[in-house]
């Protein structure tokens, strides 16, 4: 997503980057929002309660629709908002094509124009080189693009406790923030573009080996005659302790109020979190980085979308690695 | 080690498990002590050190002085340490002959007879199998077996601050205890024999995989233009959180007081890490537990082992995983 | 199976290795046959036709019939086959308790006395150290033993048709060459005891490998749409040529003749895999040998195996990594 | 690399694809050629010795100077090769930029024009996908573009004996199989364009995988005490034969004039190895195809890299996994 900035006072000369005094009286101008799915429409509602006027827009009118009634004002495509709006938040599918706003080929979502002196801020999940080709795309146009993808799913979404992690020009980072804080409860500068994109690939990729090894490891202590509450318990004493042991933990029953105990409905689906991996997969492979781990995971979560479990949440690992008794054989 | 309690009205129709009353009445008497290593030394002396007497044994003498000096009994093998003492505690390298003190069929170390009612708690790290198996010869010479290996290295068992996990019938469990507790901060029952080895076996192989995970994504992370400490910071804030990331992080620099702060001596080594790991995937073979993350851990350690690294603490995966610029090639 | 010779001079003072010429002498008299399952049954049919008169004994009477009929003296337990035979031949599951036949615990199973110069020949697939204790038990009960695992299934075993590697003492193979040639095509000699195993185990490992190697190629080419039968020629004629593209291809369509075009029915089954990788894996961790891809492979069929692959052939791991499409999710 | 196809009668209205015959008579007409590195130079010499004037480039003008001296005629980039010649081969490192000689954004690589009707061979090593691009990039500038890539490394390049994959019009093949057979030994048509890469790419993983796995079992057969030479013997003989194993055996002593009896100097660098790993890696992350061994294998390849071994055979992957005595440790 890209977040243009309105300054009323801009000249064939000014600077580049505005100085934080002008951004400030810049704060409650309109500001566009491209990508209205399960977490962009959430995001752009808190938008509109913080009192930010709104243009929006999405590829289903259903989506605008909804955003319409509460106030926002809907085009047809994302030039049409990159024209009004100077700072845009972009929340798309990491689908490619439909990423590449600014160094698209597609006729219908290219961004080929921006005011000069915008902010973009792209919270869509994407290769932290394609964010870098794009802040680069930005520069030519005047504009600043920053990276400022999420953790925390569709609820926090909803009640603007999403974190932000952010990459971009340091001395942009308080503008963006003015529009993330109204989204998010954590807005964390990670350093120069891309480093945003790079922090949540990292976290996903620790977090999806994290999530394996606990379902493995459950798994066999259960297998060894271990309760799993006490070896959660045990687990969570110890070194072997991580998120997905002590807040997410994989096995029905061992927790309250997580997938695992509805039939791993809701939560992080699968099909995300292997997305996620083949962007932590394909970045590696590009900086010429062992993931040995990473990768297995990256293959484990593949393998299970093959096998019927893409729409699970990601902690149903445990299911899959469960052995099915009545297939075990000798 | 093995635990034999002394109770001075055994008759011979004793029943085989003693009221807790009468073991009560049996504290300060002699403990037997076998295997005087880098870890089962320490833990005599806290045994000592809190009024108990001690008879042990150890294939080096120099060891054995050291615990002599300190007024333990020293005898020559197992075999006269299960004679007199109705309280053994063992603390055993891994290597399988040693361990099966009372099913191998080393004439040196074969315990062929305990004294009726003695409790044997086994402290050293095996196949929760033998743990089984040698419970099932304690009973048939009317003794007592539990096992109870610890987690926490050199430091925790000389300050008495190690983890026993327990494992064995629940009656004898206040019996164990009480030793244990001389020589660790926590002990933790975890149910029926073979158990404790069970957690301990499902926290190092979690540990493992943590750590590997979390050097694979630090280093990553860096490559990708990420500030170190900001990473760990980030990742302890988020789902990625794991102990290898937070408190025993493997990156030189981001914490202190840890071995990556220092050239990885000290530690926990990745030798020792390697064979907790063979264990992990013995008993997953023979449960038919799918482990792949565990298994590809245990391999990767056991490469390391292969280039260098077996006394070098396990977090120095971060350094294996690094690339070396100087031969990284095209 | 062992194989106990029938030597008719033997005195007290007989060399525990009887020459070669006395062995041929030995000829045409009684084998025992210790197991008569899948792969035992028609092994011992094969002695019958051979000339040999056999006695055997499995735990399913219904096996034990139908080589009744066949002329074979059946009796109730492997030690009465041992007390008659001085060759004997064992082919049994691979479960441990049972393979133990010369050092296990089970009363009705062990075999506590052999006469003496015995040959006993073991076509189980086994750990080579467990093939190496049973070498020493029947050393010292003055016989030889010798492990002979093979390699082709049912089929080969019908026509006579498998390959017997084969390790124990060089001087006693010719003596093991005799019978084993009754029932298969290749006899090779392999070295020290325990090394027959060893190679069993290796090919398998490595035959593992190269079908979910070829089974991931195959896919990813198709997918990248490459016609199956065209990338099956193409590997064939260079450098990822192996068994499983040219002889047993794992995709339907490519070749006549193998499950892959039977539906994954008959041929070699994946729970069987699995363990011959769950001894491969078993066997590396003792000798300390990093195995990252054959212990990847167990994992994957071991996954499979609580996925209902069980019973179906091991090429079936193409289906199992091939995407559902109604499963793959976006 | 590229092809132009000279046609002496090209007029404004010429069908894109010229009939086969306007091909045949347009033989022994200028070639350019586009990367003249280890690869490239040997096959530009071939087409000289074939009696085709060669225009090439190259950026060391060393590569340049030993054609020229050969008769070719050297030209400043890869835009003067195009404008002249209308048949052009490339032969370029992996390097995205560089290989994205139609599409990319490099004004010193960049070709915009080509002669209407042009024949371009690129026999680079590179994501199907980009080749895709490049043929329609191609096809917009009214020319064609076949993906060629090739096995064999520099001896076979030499000696004129490589294999090549080629994917693009099957019309087109006959004109692309005139020059390559200069070349090659093999010229294969694998299908649609960018499925030469995908069958040069499904190639090497199933190599690489086969490589390691050959390795791995090599090195526990002999740790189990078998003999090496023999055990390469009883697996070719089996249904773990692999290229590896019977052509290309890595274990020292075992073949003749294979790089594992020259210290892994030669053949195919471990880099290389890594680089078609990376590539088939991110070709089964865009397709979504699980390839657990193959992704493995490109971690341990790149492991190896950052290890010192990127310069040696990827045969070497024996002697990474191989334990070193002295570091062994306990």
């Amino acid at each position: 997503m890209f977040c243009f900035r309105l300054h009323r006072f801009a000249l064939m000369n000014t600077p580049l980057y505005l100085p934080v005094s002008s951004r400030s009286m810049a704060s409650k101008t309109q500001v566009g929002f491209i990508g209205l799915g399960n977490m962009g429409k959430p995001m752009a509602k808190n938008l509109l309660k913080h009192g930010y006027p709104v243009i929006a827009t999405d590829v289903f009118p259903e989506s605008c629709k909804e955003l319409q009634e509460l106030g926002a004002q809907i085009v047809d495509n994302p030039a049409e908002v990159a024209d009004q709006a100077d700072r845009v938040v972009t929340m798309l599918p990491s689908n490619p094509s439909l990423s590449r706003l600014l160094t698209g080929y597609s006729p219908n979502t290219r961004i080929k124009k921006v005011k000069k002196g915008s902010l973009l801020i792209d919270s869509s999940t994407i290769d932290p080189a394609v964010s870098k080709e794009m802040a680069v795309a930005a520069e030519k146009m005047g504009a600043v693009f920053m990276d400022a993808p999420v953790s925390g799913g569709v609820g926090a979404a909803s009640s603007g406790k999403l974190t932000f992690m952010v990459g971009g020009v340091e001395e942009e980072f308080t503008a963006a923030q003015e529009l993330l804080t109204c989204m998010g409860a954590n807005v964390v500068y990670c350093g120069a573009v891309g480093t945003g994109q790079a922090a949540k690939i990292c976290n996903n990729m620790l977090l999806a080996i994290g999530m394996i090894g606990t379902s493995e490891t459950m798994n066999l202590g259960i297998r060894l005659g271990l309760d799993p509450k006490l070896l959660a318990k045990i687990l969570n004493m110890s070194s072997g302790r991580c998120w997905s042991s002590d807040t997410y933990n994989p096995v029905p029953g061992v927790m309250e109020g997580v997938p695992s105990g509805n039939n791993y409905q809701g939560g992080f689906g699968t099909q995300l979190m292997a997305k996620d991996l083949g962007l932590a997969q394909t970045t590696a492979t590009n900086t010429k980085t062992p993931v040995p781990l990473g990768s297995l995971a990256h293959q484990i979560y593949r393998m299970m979308c093959a096998r019927g479990y893409a729409s699970k949440d990601f902690s149903s690992v445990f299911q899959f690695l469960r052995e099915d008794e009545e297939n075990e054989g000798a």
